[in-house]
């Protein structure tokens, strides 16, 4: 099964935010936003799981905590059939008419919770993902690195744990650790950030590292 | 991504029915079941999409006609999870048990509608389907063979047409040709039977055909 190897599309700018639990990325996502479309770019923010009607239905199933007994393969196909709606319907129409888009995870999501959180092995996972976006690839993903004790404090005071929040801390730890493998592996597409720095300071990050790659406004 | 080619279980008997709409599988599906009882067999009647929790939260989403924009590649995904699901969770641990398991659908019913139904390569499909069950097959495929003209029209009969049966005539004369396409490739391993003729003689010669390869009784 052959993944295309076409990459970032050419024309508009994808962003993705990667990180574990709590590290901020909606934060993160909305400031970027807001910081594009005040400069006058057409900038959206998009989001997986859910970022379509057909994805937040299949998000609804994976973190329900009703669902504990999801087999593995069951759980990543999930996500993929979730990718393959939001590049399909989202990503690609908006970056081909030249918009900026943003996303709160993509595919390091799935490399780090399905791939090296379960007992699935990392290259299917990675083929699976190239397959249903037909290789889709953002030009630049921000990890918001964040060591899991702090991130799943901060994420369970604002709402019940999810089915994945209510995994062990080991389960976290070899998530932040396959997402900083990831980041390590193709340094010129990642920005990498303390996420325990002030918001302020991160969303400056983001911008300085985003600006040069803004599409020319017409 | 290799896909395991263990084929059959050891253990138990796996029959899967397959056809278009309005072939009448659900009949036989229930008829061979209700025999196999009869005879003293552990036998259990399943289906895809939506033969487990999981399953049928999934098939809510691909048969729901709300979701006509739904991508080709979102849609193999999400019948891939159910299949995973179905797999991991119902076929797998009753085949271990040394049951009779009796499917509504499985692996050919993706080939015929995701792969030569619409325009994604068969090859691809087969891989995800194996990928999704970790390469386990059916002892016996039953597939009950229709002209697309009368299953739909006995298909529209009994409920409003869901987003499958919406599709066109030369739609579902692709998925037909695909099924016979199927069972031609593995003669040794197929049941091919004119659906036209009546029940109970498509119910014999489904007996016939299976009491040989029953598993011996306790």
């Amino acid at each position: 099964m052959p993944v295309p190897a076409d990459g970032p599309p050419r024309s508009g700018l994808f962003v993705a935010f990667e990180g574990g639990e709590g590290a901020g990325k909606s934060t993160q996502v909305r400031l970027l936003q807001e910081w594009l479309a005040a400069e006058g770019h057409a900038a959206r923010a998009t989001l997986e799981p859910g970022g379509t009607p057909v994805g937040a239905a299949v998000r609804a199933i994976v973190l329900d905590r009703a669902h504990t007994g999801l087999a593995s393969r069951a759980e990543a196909l999930l996500y993929a059939a979730d990718r393959a709606q939001h590049a399909h319907a989202v990503l690609r129409p908006a970056l081909a008419a030249g918009e900026v888009v943003i996303t709160d995870r993509y595919i390091d999501s799935s490399l780090a919770y399905q791939g090296a959180g379960r007992t699935i092995p990392l290259d299917d996972v990675a083929t699976i993902s190239g397959w249903a976006t037909e290789g889709l690839r953002p030009h630049l993903t921000v990890l918001l690195d964040v060591p899991p004790e702090t991130g799943l404090a901060r994420a369970r005071g604002r709402a019940e744990a999810d089915r994945l929040e209510s995994e062990s801390l080991e389960f976290h730890q070899r998530v932040r650790a396959t997402f900083r493998t990831l980041a390590g592996t193709d340094p010129g597409r990642y920005l990498v950030l303390d996420a325990t720095r002030p918001v302020d300071e991160l969303a400056a990050a983001v911008r300085a590292r985003v600006g040069p790659l803004l599409p020319v406004r017409s």
